[in-house]
């Protein structure tokens, strides 16, 4: 396929992310396990992180400060303050974890930005995302990084709007076909899905994009020079 | 003076801020006065935020997490539950505050954009400030909004270079002397100081803008459409 402008999700598309989550939301079951069983855990702590988006945003921050309410709620107020402490603790140390890259990610990025524009396209808190690009070694590879609240139609409209990018000559690269490949194609954009290890329920999809000319399933990033090509 | 787009500073600028976080902090001191004083409380508070900065970048949900974390620390962690769940209350209140606009805003904005490119440049939480911009009623007159993680000179370089706009055609507006006066002297372009009746401590600053010829002193946004007409 034939684009000009290549933009890549971040988290779980060019490093690990979900599986930092699911690490610390497995030390989160057990801190609960004297008061309710894994599951009952897991559905409060989504059914709160689901209401909290639209306060919080997506992002370590919210998650932590949904974790702690989920955790007072699902104790009856009795968790201890030094219990609540390791849950800040935790946030605070998912906010300093070490980037580790997805395996491809390192060798594929120098090929494609030698012949494409390439950005950041990426939900999530701000600073965070900063810091994980700068981490990565892989900011020099990027023209523009764009950290946006949603990730929706309107939301791609605006980025190709300002960059001046023709939807036919953008493609977007991401784990998640309700963020990174429905509303791309909703724009009559192209989008490539390279599907990671875990999806985070929130970004779990039901609906198949219908548009095969415009998207491609790719099993590693790997495969992305030569659909580019 | 002469300039083709100005950037304006949105909390304590546009609208009020320090004076929701002041009422905050009242409640804050109220609870934990059987602790300590209301010196030690804001003392501890803002060092706790200081040290956070880095993790958490501004805004209210890093606010809260170190609300929190302060009052576990400074009770010797006997702080309830529930007293911290009307922490995480109290953040999402401020999350859902009306907007108000500062004095002078809603007329002057129309008269600026009819002859200059606006442009919102802010820091804090990505979400919170988009959602405080859409409910401002001020979206409409600004052709770009940058959320920042910083505002350093290498931060308005990069917006400057984005936007294809010299130094000297780009005015600054903001109440923070530290954060949108003296990084925009400092690469070159023009800053107004517009000062709000708060400032927070983290963004007070002892040095004093040295460029006669870029830097403005204004009482209120009021007197902006005669400075750059």
């Amino acid at each position: 396929m034939n684009c000009r402008v290549i933009g890549l999700d971040a988290d779980d598309t060019l490093w690990h992310n979900e599986t930092i989550f699911a690490r610390v939301q497995e030390r989160y079951r057990a801190l609960l396990s004297q008061y309710h069983d894994a599951e009952a855990v897991d559905r409060t702590l989504l059914a709160t992180e689901r209401r909290n988006i639209v306060h919080y945003g997506y992002g370590v921050k919210g998650f932590t400060l949904s974790a702690i309410e989920t955790a007072i709620e699902l104790t009856g107020g009795k968790i201890s303050a030094k219990e609540i402490q390791t849950l800040i603790d935790t946030g605070r140390e998912m906010l300093a974890h070490p980037v580790e890259l997805l395996d491809g990610v390192a060798e594929t990025l120098p090929t494609l930005a030698r012949s494409h524009r390439l950005m950041v396209i990426t939900k999530g808190d701000l600073v965070d995302q900063q810091r994980k690009l700068t981490r990565s070694g892989l900011a020099e590879y990027f023209t523009e990084v764009e950290i946006v609240s949603e990730k929706d139609p309107a939301t791609y409209e605006e980025i190709l709007r300002r960059q001046g990018t023709e939807p036919a000559q953008f493609l977007m690269v991401g784990n998640s076909l309700k963020s990174d490949v429905l509303p791309v194609l909703e724009v009559g954009a192209n989008a490539a899905h390279v599907p990671y290890k875990v999806t985070w329920a929130l970004e779990q999809s039901d609906e198949v994009p219908d548009a095969p000319d415009r998207f491609f399933r790719l099993a590693s990033i790997r495969e992305l020079p030569d659909l580019v090509s």
